[in-house]
């Protein structure tokens, strides 16, 4: 435990908070191989960034990120920015030799994703993409079961991402509804997040086919400052165009045969922020809900004809049977959120340490890039598309 | 299959609904030993009686019940009235020789059922009393897993059932309030439920220690013709003394060391007909809910620590594994209410051609009857009560 | 009440057993606008059809459909009978003039169906699918819901039909599982319950792209006598080829504007007749499972932000608030697979009496068979196709 | 923002763990009132704590708690140590002006609570006991409606504290199971909890009756070092008596009327950690369950009769209508067991400053107290019992 892998993440928003926390919160429950020194924050906005620094727990801030993932005094660049600078950022980082953790999705295209990739292997890097839903423990432990072979060979993959923060139709417009800001959105912002989920728990993508939609075509520039505007005012306020998808749904095969039915939507009232799966193999099924994220269900086809049921495996054992969970509290307490964060921290530190590749790495990340490129295609020319 | 059993029903209103339904329907779709003849349908008003007889199956019509169960062409009497007729009826019908089936409660107290229990034996009928949830096939699932032993020695057995009809403080007054007509309230009617329950799944109890309370303690003589009443009307209005409990809970310890807590409640808001019950064992725990009575949730302690959960047994298996269901439709089809009545009527006509006891027995009423007023004396005394 | 009007049954399989009963039933609980006659029942093994004639409740027998459907004593033709089967006794009973319940789907193909309404129409009879799940009551309700606009304008329709009897590659070849036979495996046999029920709730539909698989693509001739089976006998044991899809998935939109994607399969281990279905409009979402379809879920954008989240509603309000319950159980008793039927059978009487179409008619079925064939279609070009 | 508290915390065990993350996290999420120094951490084996010191995050260790609870330097005492000691160390906390943060449950009996009521009261300092599950969100929400009404007068409560550790005859004896250190088994560990809930939501308890058992009454002084073990090994072993118990039921009333029934058990298979509890009121109920604590169900006696239902609140709302949970992440991402404590000292620390009265205070505590004693004395005498 002699070695300390120094820190610097660039970007400060909410991802930079909730990398922050992980960061610092690591440490105290994970038996960590090196020591983690949170070195430097840095943002664009010097003052902003000064002011947030120690609250986020960090020794120094800065405004240069060149010069922070140039550092000698650096060993690890944690990118917490838009999608836009990931790449290069990333790329600097691999050609000054540190280990880069960088958030999802990897990139804004395949190319950048093939570029960040190269530069990482040629460097000899740790690399990472944040995909944090792997480690919430019932995800990790449905891969360990899978492993086993518990549910035989998978047959149908079926996962929904689904938010509701667009139903309003005076939700204003944001840079994350503009395609030149953001790529795309609830396919790059959200779908990303359960093909990772599934290639992670079944395997590549072999044809896609998508549809994407955009329900709300223009949206107010500012939101309205009261619900009880005046149809006059209503007509008169400014709008902008969206440029980005509201839905994106697609049905595929995996390479190894499985079906793939997915859909993202953040127009699906009630639904917060709810990614549910269904994996169903030839000797039993999983199921999972992020809304419910200490639990998994799932279904063998052994035994008794009348004992046969999902089973509700609440994955917080207190003696260390389900994953990461027998580092935190005994009795079965709940996770939530943000640990899933410390997972991915705890076992990029290791990897950085004993210089093994850890998933996701970038190429799991450009790969999520293909199947995210792929639908695309698919939508466009209204026909099947190979990944 | 020669033999024909003439069953002659006393009582034609809700309950006499639903066992004419299990009378008509229980010989479609079970193989029972005798063929049923719905031989006359009996009741005080005699043209009320006749204008239903047909509707709900019957072939003949009465208003004299002691002529019914007298008669030499009637082998069942299925007893279907208010409770405080079930004891002349059923003794009368004994005497006479006849099979008798009768609605839960069993009597109007201990020493009514005790004369029942006296007059079935001494005649050498088959005694059944109608409490028809010992037969959803989840419940009869059950019992079969602790017969196996499956969940080891039991050390909880905990049931609620809550209704919320009389939360409304304008609910008019009934003779179901009224203790002179109906004996007692939540207690009598719903609490001696899980109570059957208990001592079926369980086993006998030991002491009991219990509370009884009434919330709204007057009640308008009439339903209010509009919520919308002003206040001088409301005063106005004629109320009648509430003299039964709204909700009656108790504590208890069964024979065999287990630990019991049950309630029963008409003001439980939003909870319209829910029965619930958890038991717990040395080797595994079970439970259930009537308002989702095809499932089964079955917990096993053992196998693997990373695998263990509450099992969601849909109790529906297509190819007979589990009680009853097998004899309906394929697929795993859902079954209702109604379809616990057409067990207990199937039961009883096969154990009235074998001769065999067929349970709940009249025995078995009467020891409910004995633990609904140990809980009754233990209120009473504000300490424990031995059953 | 004075009209009778009489029936004449197709079929005494499963569907028959289904149908007896409702048509048993029905007058028992719904105040019908005729009487009705279980006149004759009707299959080609004149003994077995004699045989069940009485234990299902009918007055004659017959071994030949076309006497029954042109015979003056029959008012109604229901016909159960295979899929092969459906047009050419549908349209006979058309030509004859008698009002036709036919089981889904209607037809093997477009062109059947197209001529079996042409048939109907012509000789204006009253037609109906026998699409039962239209009324569940937790279905008719979501119905009521949208009607009324509690959800808005519908953006998203979800839906999966999974079972799983085919995850046993052992479970041997049946007609079902032969094309010629049966048309199509999950895509017509079940795909088309969610399809008919999409069209109910949101609409028709536009466009689709489809994809359909087959795991298991031989079978076993014959069930293997035991699961020990040597593998010189596993190896000598005659296999069937397997004709149709064991999945269909597509996704789609409708002509308003909405997203759909719909999932059957029945390879979906623990899953046994699960029929789950979402729909998300701008003023709310419902959605509903048909392993517990006395519940409906219904969330609605209003009111207090904290006190928002999908609401349970248990279907069976004892005051009648909810479609088909009051005439069955007070005290919000379940209902099962069964009494769609009873609803089906209930309201296609009435509609005969009242000369009235009624849903779903065979125009609804022939719409059904068109979305089925236009999946098929895009299956096969690897495009989308036009409905 | 200017002041500082400086916190000396006495234990360093599981709740010593569990606090020192509160403190170190509960400034980096909640704007409080004053910095917090995490000055001292205390435990008897000098050795130990310095080892665990900057791991948890302190900045000194000392043995020597009177030392740390007199010291200038301190402004804060925090016991976390075992039940046993809390008195002696808050009232010489008390006595030195020290604001004192305690864990549950307050002491080992009535008297001791009151001496530590007194001492802090005489003193006036700010005084709380750690009932965590008070600042749940979900039952931060549940106050909240009930506060409003939303629920009406409350007739029932009803809860239960499950777990299963104790189900295993073979789990060895442990200072919580003899009597001497503990006070006692699942009744003051974890009916205490339901309990504080219990005054918390509704209100005092007026009287009680109750029911305590031990299942297994002799444990092994070591666990077996396998599952293997021989006969004869077996017996061969050395036990200890418990002198706890495993169980702890109990029936009462509150001073407003409303009925109790709670239950803690230490014997429920397949239950981890599960608290339960249901409050039904004349306009409305709500229902929680610790194993999935980021939801609150309500259910609200109003609106159209076919709409009602209980509704599953998501407390996680975005735009931070729910308690506390707008200081953590955007997109209603989930909390866990850990967060209660970062509410717990983020509260107690504005106390701190303002010199207001924070609950539960160390009145809270002597009241649980009161109650655990009342349910004990009716169990000693088999009758009920006055609170």
């Amino acid at each position: 435990m002699a070695k300390t892998l120094r820190v610097g993440m660039i970007g400060y928003g909410f991802m930079g908070k909730a990398h922050s926390n992980a960061w610092r919160q690591a440490p105290r429950f994970f038996p960590l191989k090196a020591h983690v020194a949170m070195h430097t924050i840095c943002g664009r906005q010097a003052a902003a960034v000064q002011a947030i620094r120690a609250h986020l727990g960090w020794e120094n801030a800065s405004h240069d990120w060149l010069e922070v993932v140039e550092s000698p005094l650096i060993d690890i660049v944690d990118i917490a920015t838009p999608n836009d600078s990931h790449a290069e950022i990333a790329i600097a980082a691999a050609r000054a030799g540190k280990h880069v953790l960088c958030e999802k999705p990897l990139a804004l295209n395949v190319k950048q994703a093939q570029a960040m990739l190269a530069a990482a292997q040629k460097n000899k890097v740790v690399h990472m993409v944040c995909h944090n839903y792997r480690r919430v423990p019932a995800i990790a432990l449905a891969k360990r079961f899978i492993g086993e072979g518990a549910i035989g060979e998978i047959q149908h993959f079926r996962a929904r991402y689904a938010q509701d923060w667009l139903v309003d139709p005076d939700y204003p417009m944001k840079w994350r509804l503009d395609k030149n800001t953001s790529g795309s959105g609830a396919h790059g912002d959200i779908n990303v997040h359960i093909i990772d989920l599934a290639r992670y728990l079944v395997g590549e993508f072999k044809e896609v086919c998508g549809l994407m939609h955009t329900f709300v075509k223009e949206r107010p520039l500012t939101a309205p400052t009261s619900k009880l505007q005046s149809p006059a005012a209503k007509a008169a306020e400014k709008k902008g165009k969206v440029t980005v998808d509201d839905a994106a749904l697609f049905i595929g095969r995996f390479a190894n045969g499985a079906l793939a039915s997915l859909e993202a939507t953040r127009c699906a009232a009630g639904r917060k922020n709810q990614l549910t799966l269904e994996i169903n193999g030839t000797k039993g099924s999983l199921s999972f809900d992020l809304e419910d994220l200490n639990r998994l269900k799932f279904h063998e086809v052994c035994g008794l004809a009348d004992r046969q049921g999902f089973r509700d495996i609440l994955v917080t054992h207190p003696d260390g049977a389900h994953p990461y969970v027998n580092h935190y509290w005994r009795n079965s307490n709940s996770l939530g959120y943000e640990h899933t964060f410390l997972h991915t921290m705890a076992d990029f530190v290791n990897a950085c340490i004993e210089g093994k590749p850890v998933h996701p790495t970038f190429e799991d990340g450009l790969k999520n890039q293909q199947v995210l490129e792929a639908v695309e295609l698919s939508v466009k020319k209204g026909q099947w598309a190979k990944v």
